[in-house]
């Protein structure tokens, strides 16, 4: 059995559900659905979930909803219409959307989270109105229910071990499951959402839970590019790739999956297949296990900014045990997670997210590293982007290092750091943000340009 | 004024005492000097410390220490002679070594460091000596009466802070001080030694205790080489460099100067000039500040084997905050440093020396860390070597690592990591123990050749 996820842009309008609905009853092995909240029709077009959020902030200001709460009934509206669904089903939105909007606003990020929640807890009713209508044997499906139980994270909810041994019962449901993504409940039966894409987190799981053959991902693209393509045009689509290699390439900037959504289906082994709902006949992507490498050492180049380095020299560091972990525990002190730690002999270099630091605590770890390890040096270095080279085997691939390091040289990017080796299946460069896109463009066309690639 | 030191091989005869002589005598500003014990007189002869060593061994062991004592001071006595010394310092320094034999045995490092150290203190007398039969106003000076007081650490002491408050005194003695290297006192006043090379230490301390304008130091060689001369022959000889090189040289096995050995001269910004005794007029090798950066990127090239890597992985590593803390919170357990950390998304990667982990403890930590960390997967390599790659200023020379890289692939040199951006002067390399010397003989190539070098 296959588990299905659509994103909000195939969700869009009747005809995305037209088309959504041609794909689904096109193999009978596509038995559990997990939808979006209606997104964008157009460029300028606002997403359900974004109006709903913004109805949420107004009425905790004291403001009125309404507008917002109009615009998201308009949305389903216009799509049941497109449909000719029956009327029942805009009531029944209305009712919940209207219980959910004058609920308890106590616990500011509960009531938040209730109603963002909603985008796909609706769609996927009005989803299952309109798959029965057609006479196909459809079901939508509350997470609550169906056993989704996670931890009282709002924005960023974990699933609970224990809810794969319910969630698997869905395989043995007879209609085809319709099942809102986005959001689970905790024990105490309130609703938490995922953190971002938390749609492909909800598909995720499922496929683990019913251990499907396949976890189809539908969403506006026909493939996931080797490269960002407003760097590059018309970049080369990737056909295959691992779960490690499309992990080091979400982590630095890549969009086309969430990040961490795909850890449930890698933890249980499946594939998932990247797809196209305007263009089902694409072949599309394929994330698996394992691959033959057989086009090169290079898949995928992602690259993202915001990064800075807290530099830390002192001398006979590398004789001091304990160092480092004193040093992360300065900023474990300020919740601050990192994410590379090249060093030196006398010298450590931490780089995080720059995000997580204001010039005042900037000032103050500064102090603390100072006074408390007797640091002869410790400064900061903004605006720095992170770039990945991805690519299986790489590692054992001779040359390949200097086949970037080369193409980095030759655009005159200064090359502030590189961290390699740890992973098998990645090279780390950092430069200045200024230089990201020159040389992610530079990268690109050593690996990719046809002169360099080995084999087709 | 400025410190000399004399290294082992420079006094291992009467006619490398001559030479100490004139070189010492042809510049009045030379006025404290360091000697070592007397070092091989040939390839196939032994040094006193060995002997000295070997000498309390067995006499710990209960077996006669003799015949070890009678070629320590035959050795004495060998150059007492050439040199047609007065017969009271053979003496002298036969009844000080028979009092350090037959003493107390209940602290086995204490008996053993006692020993040892009389290889310098007393070929210190024999100098003196011999400098005020040839008219020369100089005295021997014990380190404890300088004030040369160390941590209680056998083979690895450390100069305490407070004795450059005594030491610096130094500078108002009339005579030309013969001072032996390699040891301090305790406050107890008990004898420690210095780690490898200690007198190279005790000359460090000396001049920047006195605030030496130069620190000289005389060993065997003309100046220090760009690379290891049993990888490469006949090497470039280095006309100066900073600090921060030699001591990211040295790091990884530059055998000239001791590792840490001119810490104390650094700290107070002397200069440290490499001279031969053997060829005094040679222009040898400054260590300086700051340098100007005239011939090419690299100044030299490192190399040692030895390191393992400790490789960790478990699934959204980067979202745990304290992760890397709890790591190396367990390495510490075991007493083990680590070199560098470069890290993956979801691995860190750990480099140690080899030699910390025995294969029951190397079972044992793995253990700790998954059952502790729950790590997905945890592994160790061995016989990796590390190579440094040194230059000032190269960070910011476009292109370096391009050509490095290149130089390893051309090779066939497989890297297994690199470690790059935190120190300003160095790239690191590893690589398989196997590979080392051609990954050095091709990055020598590259950097030195004649073609290579950009200004000479």
């Amino acid at each position: 059995m296959k588990v299905v996820k659509f994103g909000g842009s195939s969700l869009a309008t009747g005809k995305q559900l037209e088309k959504v609905f041609n794909i689904v009853t096109s193999d009978p092995s596509r038995r559990i659905i997990v939808v979006s909240a209606p997104g964008k029709r157009n460029a300028e077009d606002e997403k359900v979930t974004d109006l709903l959020i913004a109805s949420g902030l107004h009425a905790m200001n004291g403001e009125s909803p309404q507008p917002f709460i109009d615009q998201v009934i308009g949305r389903y509206r216009d799509i049941a219409e497109d449909l000719a669904l029956p009327p029942t089903i805009i009531e029944t939105i209305k009712d919940d959307l209207l219980s959910r909007v004058n609920g308890s606003q106590s616990d500011p990020e509960q009531y938040i989270d209730t109603l963002k929640a909603s985008g796909e807890d609706n769609h996927a009713k009005l989803v299952a109105c309109y798959f029965q209508m057609k006479g196909v044997h459809a079901k939508y499906m509350n997470p609550g229910d169906a056993g989704l139980i996670v931890t009282n994270e709002h924005g960023n909810a974990q699933v609970l071990p224990s809810a794969y041994n319910k969630l698997v019962e869905l395989r043995d449901c007879e209609e085809i499951i319709i099942f809102p993504g986005f959001f689970g409940y905790s024990e105490e039966g309130d609703i938490f959402t995922f953190s971002r894409s938390g749609s492909d987190v909800t598909g995720s799981i499922l496929a683990h839970a019913v251990k499907a053959e396949l976890y189809e991902n539908y969403t506006d693209v026909d493939a996931v590019f080797s490269v960002n393509p407003t760097f590059v045009e018309h970049p080369k689509e990737i056909k295959e790739l691992t779960y490690r290699e499309m992990r080091e390439l979400s982590y630095a900037g890549f969009t086309v999956l969430h990040d961490e959504a795909l850890i449930p289906a890698i933890q249980a082994g499946i594939p998932v297949q990247i797809k196209n709902t305007n263009n089902p006949a694409a072949k599309g992507t394929k994330i698996v296990n394992s691959r033959d490498n057989t086009n090169g050492p290079v898949v995928g180049i992602a690259s993202g900014g915001g990064f800075c380095s807290i530099y830390v020299s002192k001398y006979l560091l590398n004789r001091e045990i304990g160092f480092g972990r004193r040093l992360y525990s300065i900023l474990e002190q300020y919740g601050i997670s990192y994410e590379h730690t090249p060093s030196g002999i006398d010298d450590v270099t931490v780089i995080i997210r720059e995000n997580q630091l204001d010039a005042e605590e900037e000032n103050h770890i500064i102090e603390q590293i100072v006074s408390e390890l007797q640091a002869d040096e410790v400064n900061i270095q903004h605006s720095l982007a992170l770039i990945m080279v991805v690519g299986e085997g790489m590692r054992h691939n001779i040359g390949t290092m200097a086949r970037a390091a080369n193409a980095l040289a030759q655009a005159e990017v200064n090359i502030e750091m590189i961290n390699q080796g740890s992973s098998e299946v990645s090279m780390m460069f950092a430069v200045k943000e200024v230089d990201e896109k020159r040389a992610v463009q530079a990268l690109y066309n050593e690996f990719f340009q046809p002169a360099s690639v080995l084999t087709v």
